[in-house]
C-alpha cells in the first residue's frame, strides 16, 4: 500500500505518520511506501520500515497535485488546510488553500484514468453547521450551515468528495473531526485554544486563562481519537456509506465546568487551582455560535470511535505527551 | 434599477424579462436599465419603456463577468447554468457553467468593492437534495444530499451565495425552483418531460407518453409562479434571512394520477384520452430518486406563494400560452 499524506507536518499528520511507521502498515496491511507533503517539509520519520520520501510546496502550483498523485497512492489523506480564523482574515487564501486546492487534487486523480480509484479521507470539521441547532445536537441528516469561510470551503469539499466518488474517479470519505482536546504543544491564539490550554497548561505547572463561562459546552475528541477516525476512514468498508460521503465524527459534549472537575480528578486540586478565570466577551461570542453537541449515529454505527468521558482524553495527553505522569 | 440578467434566452428568463417589461419595474421600483446574457443572444423585448442591452457569450471568457457587471447592476438574476442531464453526461462541462461561471460572477462582483453590494437571485434546484428523504417532505433543516453533478453545482452555488452575502460582498438570494409544470413548447428529452407533456401535448391536440406509474409523485410550480419567485427574491428585505440564503420555494405535490384527473377536470374526457402508458423503466429508475414533496415553512412565511391546486397550473398555461381557451 502507497500512502500520501497531504498537510502532514501539521499536529495531525505527524501523529497519523507516526502510528503508521510504528504499526508499519494500515488496516493490516503493509506499506510499501510514503510520501508526505506540506508547506513546510515534514520530518521524516525516523526508522520507518517503508521508504519516506518528503516534499514542500503549494498544492495550487502548477502540476503539483498531478506529481504528488503520479505514483497513483493508494490511500490518499487530506489534512491540508489553512485554519478557520486565517481563512477568515484573507478571504482569497482560504478559498485558494482550502478549497482550490482540494479541487485540484480530486482533478488530479481524475485525470489518471484508467480504474485509478484511491481511497482519499478529507478531513472535514463541525464547523460545516451552524446555529441555529437542533436543541438535541446535530444529527446526520442537519443541513449544511456554514458560518464562516472555513466551513463553507469545507462543506464544499465534501461534496465534491461525494460528486468523484459517485462518479468512481475516487473513493471518498469525509470525516468531520470534533475540536481536538487536548492539544499538545504551545498556546496559541485560536478562539478555542483555551479548551486545551485550561487542561494543558495547569499540568505542565502553568498558569492557564478561561476566557468563558463554565457553563460553555462543546464537542471533544483527543488527538488519538482523531488518528483513530482516519485509520478507519482509511481502511473501512465504504459500500454502506452510499453516496453520503461525509460523516460527523463521534466525541464527547461536556462543559467547560465539567472539564476541570475531570483536571481535578485526574490531577489534583493543586493543578485544577491554575485556571485563572478572565472573561472576554469576544471569545465568549464566538464560541457561542459552535456546536455543543452531535448525534454522530451514522459513525458510531460504522465503527468509529471515541472518548467516552473527559477524564479519559486528559488521560490520553498525560499518557502521550506527558509519558505518563503529571510533572511534580 | 439596473438589470442584469444571465441565462436570459432560456424559458423562464424570457418569461421574467417580458414580466419586467410589461411591469416597467420590479416591485414597485422603475427600471432604468437592462442587460440580457446567455450563449446565444437573448431577444430583445419589444416596446421596453428603458434601454435594453442583449449580450451573447461564455461566462467562463477571461473578463467576460467583470464586464457584464462594470455598469454595477442593482439586480443580478442568474440563471444561466446547464440542465442536469447535460451535466451528467459531461462532467467538466458541468462544472465548468455551473459552478465556475457563478464563482467568475461572484468574484466580479467582489472585485468591484467600494460598497458596491447588488442584490443577486440565484436560482437553484430541489436537485441539491436527495435520497433518502424524510417521509413527510424535505424541511428547510434538511441536510444538502445532491445525487447528481448538477444538484452538487448548484449546492455548491448556495454556499458561495451564503459566504459572499455573509461577507457582505452581495446580499442574495437562493430559491430552490420546483420542477416547473407546464413547460411550454415542443416535447424535450429530459427525464423529466413528461410531468409537462402529459398536461402539454393532449392540450394541443397531440398524443403523449407516460412512462411511469399514476402512483408517482412529485413537486411542482408553474412558470408564473416560478416568475413571481425571482421577483420577490429580486425585492424581498433580506434581514429575515439571517445567514441562511436559500430556500426551498413552495410548490405543490401531486401524483401523476392527480395531475391527469385535474386534465380530466380542466379539459375534459377527450383531451385526457391522448394519454398513452407506456412505461419506462430507466426513467423509471431516475425519477424514483427525486424529491416527491417539500416543506417549505421559511419560504411561505417570508411570502414566496405558488399553486395550491395542480388545476390552478393547468389554467396558468392555457392563460398564459394558448390565450385562455384549449384548441377545439
Amino acid at each position: 500500500m502507497k500512502i500520501l499524506v497531504l498537510g502532514a507536518a501539521g499536529m495531525i499528520g505527524r501523529k497519523l505518520v507516526e502510528r503508521i511507521v510504528k504499526d508499519g502498515g494500515v488496516g493490516g496491511k503493509p506499506v510499501s511506501g510514503m510520501l508526505l507533503f506540506d508547506v513546510v517539509a515534514p520530518k521524516a520519520p525516523a526508522d520507518a520500515p517503508f521508504p519516506v520520501e518528503v516534499q514542500a510546496g503549494d498544492l495550487g502550483e502548477p502540476g503539483r497535485c498531478e506529481g504528488l498523485v503520479a505514483g497513483r497512492p493508494d490511500l490518499i489523506v487530506h489534512l491540508a488546510a489553512i485554519v478557520s480564523g486565517e481563512a477568515e482574515a484573507d478571504f482569497e487564501k482560504g478559498y485558494r488553500v482550502n478549497l482550490d486546492s482540494t479541487r485540484n487534487l480530486f482533478e488530479a486523480i481524475r485525470a489518471i484514468g484508467g480504474g485509478y480509484k484511491p481511497r482519499v479521507v478529507f478531513t472535514s470539521s463541525i464547523a460545516v453547521f451552524g446555529q441555529p441547532f437542533p436543541k438535541d445536537g446535530i444529527t446526520d441528516e442537519f443541513n449544511l450551515t456554514p458560518l464562516t469561510s472555513y466551513g463553507t470551503q469545507k462543506a464544499i469539499g465534501e461534496l465534491l468528495l461525494a460528486d468523484y466518488s459517485r462518479r468512481g474517479f475516487l473513493d471518498g470519505v469525509g470525516i468531520r473531526l470534533p475540536t481536538i482536546c487536548v492539544r499538545p504543544g504551545l498556546p496559541n491564539k485560536a478562539a478555542s485554544g483555551f479548551f486545551s490550554g485550561i487542561i494543558r497548561e495547569p499540568l505542565n505547572g502553568k498558569e492557564a486563562i478561561l476566557p468563558v463561562a463554565e457553563t460553555t459546552r462543546h464537542w471533544h475528541a483527543s488527538p488519538r481519537a482523531a488518528i483513530g477516525f482516519l485509520l478507519h476512514a482509511a481502511t473501512m468498508d465504504t459500500a454502506p456509506l452510499g453516496q453520503l460521503r461525509s460523516l460527523t465524527m463521534p466525541g464527547l459534549s461536556v462543559t467547560v465546568g465539567e472539564q476541570i472537575e475531570a483536571l481535578r480528578r485526574v490531577a489534583g486540586d493543586t493543578v485544577a487551582a491554575r485556571i485563572r478565570r478572565e472573561p472576554d466577551p469576544v471569545v465568549q461570542g464566538i464560541v457561542a455560535g459552535w456546536a455543543e453537541r452531535c448525534q454522530p449515529e451514522r459513525a458510531q454505527s460504522l465503527g468509529f470511535k471515541a472518548e467516552t468521558s473527559f477524564d479519559e482524553i486528559i488521560q490520553v495527553y498525560i499518557d502521550d505527551e506527558l509519558g505518563g505522569r503529571v510533572p511534580g
